[in-house]
């Protein structure tokens, strides 16, 4: 070892083995038994306390990871998914001293190479290596082993610390207020009196509001078709919103915002229609985000976007240190993320608890697997 | 007047009426006599050189301005079009001593608002209250009377100085090099040994190819489908051509950057599958320009665009002060903007000059009209 | 009239003349009538209805302005300064209709010329036609007539409307907020949950604890030597103080942020010591803006500077439409800026209220004098 | 090992030890024989073929580093110093594929601990780890073994591919000149047509003047005591020199820019006298690199900073992967480097190669050590 003294640090108890589960074929997810893994430089064990479950994990159980690894699907590898997990450091690997074992701590789930381009000009969410783990990437729960599990290594620069008055539950939607927030930091960030609008209530959706509504945006106008969620909306702090099944989107955008459109859109339905009408409302010079996932070419009105000079950031997860960022407004209580977690389960519970966020069962938005606890855990977390 | 005892400052001789074409109905160009133009506050009247023909006018004349000013089209409005000219300051508004009447001056399009958010953020390209005259907005040849005439009123952040030793052609295509210039600075500005694509050789690809290569980025691949104008830009720095009706154009972009992709596209073809192949040999994290202005929606890789961190920046003509850094690299002879330049006509032969822009014939590239001087002007300036 | 159509808006009923304070020699300030100004265009006329009293109208009564305006002081010319005022929309001048007549507004202070170069890239408050009227440029209070008077004329780039529920006096203290967010605009802006240093407990950086705080900073560190105002900051937002009468403020500051220093520091009390201070707390790669007015040369430590790879960014003023963006936070009640509001004078008194201004009497702050009203207003605001 | 399976390259034929120059006490040199060190993941090991003298080598031959490792100086360490070197690519740590073995490369300095702060922002030079070698960080030369030998281990990120037309001599100028670059990119980078002044013609100073220049800086203006050096400033691509013993330096640079001042300063002198005369020549909103190194506390005009809205920037050493944007300019022969370059030693020299550096021995700006080849070497490079 030619320049490191470090050594592991002492660890709780960790045992050798740990249940997790694995996805076999397409929707195919077993609980198996599984070697505890061992973290390495820069590397923190942690022990799962909580694990939300995202739409991307669906997706990679049914379709497989968005970018392959090595380019292969990650079916029947014993691949353990899910990326927005919380629990307590377990152990410390060579040159961590960041965290202390024993310390709750929540995820972000890129960790890049720190050796390309990207890395170097801190994108690292753009890693030129994404995929490649002997080059150092991990993203884990998409192509390193993630969190329904009741262990998973994480790099240091993926830990944020939690407070103790957060509850585990809360700080498993830290990394979606992240990818909120990057969304936000792309467009510039200095949204303070600037027109916001959201479409698409998602769990993304719905943090993005709260976010950009924390920062001073105003007005932040909901777009989607449920009114139980754009409800949930304004709790956020939606100063406005649109029922796309009752208006004209674009029209009633600028009904509130003024004829010459929105500064900024975060786009997060993914749908052609929710793209061309987040393009057509921006104004001259205004930017949009990308944040939902189209899953299917569309048919977009770029001469709308070149004719009024609009940028359109893609953007894919979280990224420029923003989950942190989204934690300290989280910390500062700035929001109540926790109206979007609606369900509980244990563990072995998880497919019952896909089940509900796969078929939004009893409108779940945010479902949660707690590593640990009775069957008592399998109840509604509004009770 | 409340707060100025600016005058103007005398003048050329300045006739009571000029010769200018206008444009009548759609496709109808006459050659009439208007009163030439009186500059107001902070304007400038210049006495017209030379002026270039874009493939912007050709529009304009069969569709009319791309954004309409009140919402009527220009058509039957004794409306000048031509907006990349140069000439002498004839004449000085109140306010104005950046430049002296004798002094030669090449022109950019937008003059913004001044008022509007976008102005007082610097993006006076997207000014807010674009073709809105009353509100001091000015885009010459779309909005307010152009440049195929003997004189025109500019206003003065509009003006850039010309060098003695820059012919009056050469100062035509500043504006130009200005737009892929700006195009360049959206995308980070900071391009040297950075890969860069550009994909359609028209006059803003092959200035954008040349602005690049200055700039150092390395390599500077530019995509066509004529040999003709490939060879062009490899005479104004390409250090690699892909003929796309001879490859693929993604798979050939790829074997020259490595399979990650490139870090730039300046995308000026506008047609859909040129945006796509951009989209598509953009690596993760890297940004694409839309320089090219696509007439209808298009069908585009959107996924591949979020999965990849992909940013889009939709630009229409120049901004942010980006002509005077292209004006610096051509008054440096950094390359040779006049190897576009393929024709030169008397103003009377405007019709003339528009139809070997449009039919492109002798593989017009450049067309410039000179207001002064005789039939002699009638010929290929490459003789 | 070349390019206008528009004609000045119906206004409110505007007598001829005005009562107006003016500077004599230094330190004479005498109440005159005056004629009451005319709106040119893109101007507005507001009558004043609150002025807040600024360290730097001490500093101009005393000294004059601090740039010279054509290079004369701005003595005996029957100048008016103040320029933390706020009103009533009274007249339009041609071109606005961005406001109403009778909307109430505040102002900020630099409205540039619109046609430099930095007014090009949207830096108006480093106008390189600083002072000359004849450009367009107006410094109102600085170097055109200003706030101690019933009326002023402000370009229509300096106003900002004021929501029904914030009174004539919070509204004054809207600039202040302003030049506190342009400091952390420049900084980076994206300050949550970094590490935030105030120095200096004036009006500048009481609100830049409170600016800093409602964006998320964590922690924010007020410094300061009176515990009154470290007092008033903690309820603005610090989640710490020092005295620096009491400790030493760096070693204090690292006990509080860890040993690697601040992340960023807001300079606002322009003493050598505090500037070193600044920059010793500030860690690798940090910033420090110096927003405080240091009056004569100070001996600094810079080998810290480089060795750390710090930033110190020089504001005199807010900048970057910073205004709005803290009038946004403001208007939500973030934080409550009438905590710097101590004391409250009718016009007819200004001299009693820069004398409590001046001397600190009752430890003032904020002195607001209010332009109508009766001797009635001669109270402390905390009645 | 958790993660990787990479094995190290097979690797050239390597010797179990090293002739290596070692500090001794202050002012201390000598040449031992040391083992060859080999290279960790992520590393690579260089066969040293050239290294370039700068003036910091002198200073922490007396002085010792300037950011003392772990609060120690490093003397009577076994330590070597020599940060400016290139070589051949001799063997390869595990999870390095980017180079090649036998591959000539050159190096920058600072190698980041890839888990701060600044890191995970890409500001690897600014790194909170600094002098931390457990935690990964690497300042050859400075806090780890530098170039004064026959090998050294440099981590991946800190390596740029040399092309074949450029000298070993040429090669280890990148570094200087992606100093320069670095501090051009601080400052906005965007610098074509601007006017950029650079004050004090040491190396750094004049690769800056080449680097602004090249990337279209106008007029470039080098400031300085010594004709030789104004001259060399001149070939390199100064469009106006001023010697500051012969004039007032800040009139006579307004004179050649205007009145308003520059645009941009790279002060490369470190003195008190020409620290403020970069600021005070600096004009409104414009900013100045500080990128010379002060020994002392410098009693500054931080009044004119504040009042002009001006940004100091200080930066120690190269950042942003400015190292590679400076190459790509060298390897397309923008600006000839090697016009600074002097002399040549011998390795075994070196004593009398830091007596010609230090004491100026003919004018010397660069002096080389070859660590390989004969006594011939030790003559001077412009024979």
């Amino acid at each position: 070892m030619p320049d490191s003294g470090l050594m592991p640090e002492p660890s709780l108890t960790v045992p050798e083995t740990m249940r997790a589960w694995v996805l076999g074929g397409p929707d195919e997810m077993r609980l198996t038994e599984k070697p505890v893994p061992v973290p390495g430089r820069g590397e923190v064990l942690i022990r799962i306390d909580a694990v939300a479950i995202c739409a991307t994990d669906l997706e990679i159980i049914h379709y497989g990871t968005p970018a392959l690894v090595d380019g292969e699907p990650p079916f029947n590898k014993d691949f353990t998914i899910g990326h927005e997990y919380m629990g307590t450091v377990a152990a410390l690997g060579p040159g961590v001293d960041e965290v202390a074992v024993g310390q709750r701590v929540t995820v972000e789930v890129h960790a890049g190479c720190g050796q390309c381009k990207r890395c170097r000009q801190g994108m690292y969410t753009s890693c030129h290596n994404y995929g490649q783990r002997a080059k150092g990437h991990r993203a884990n729960g998409f192509t390193t082993d993630g969190g329904f599990a009741e262990y998973a290594v994480n790099h240091v620069n993926t830990i944020i610390p939690v407070p103790d008055r957060m509850t585990d539950e809360e700080a498993t939607l830290v990394v979606t207020a992240g990818t909120s927030m990057y969304g936000l930091t792309e467009l510039g960030g200095l949204v303070a009196g600037e027109s916001c609008v959201v479409s698409g209530p998602g769990a993304i959706g719905l943090l993005a509001v709260a976010v950009a509504r924390s920062l001073g945006a105003y007005p932040v106008i909901l777009t989607g078709t449920r009114e139980s969620r754009l409800e949930i909306g304004r709790k956020l702090g939606a100063t406005h919103t649109v029922n796309v099944r009752e208006a004209d989107t674009v029209e009633a955008v600028r009904a509130i915002v003024g004829d010459k459109g929105a500064d900024y859109v975060i786009e997060c339905a993914g749908t052609e229609a929710a793209i061309n009408d987040a393009i057509r409302m921006t104004n001259r010079g205004g930017k949009v985000c990308l944040a939902g996932f189209p899953h299917d070419m569309a048919t977009v009105d770029l001469p709308h976007v070149v004719k009024n000079n609009i940028y359109l950031y893609g953007i894919r997860g979280e990224g420029r240190s923003a989950t942190h960022r989204a934690m300290q407004l989280m910390a500062d209580r700035r929001f109540d993320a926790t109206l979007i977690h609606t369900h509980t389960f244990a563990l072995q519970d998880l497919p019952e608890a896909l089940r509900h966020a796969r078929e939004r069962v009893d409108d779940a938005i945010k479902v949660v697997v707690k590593a640990r606890g009775a069957a008592a855990l399998c109840q509604e977390a509004a009770e």
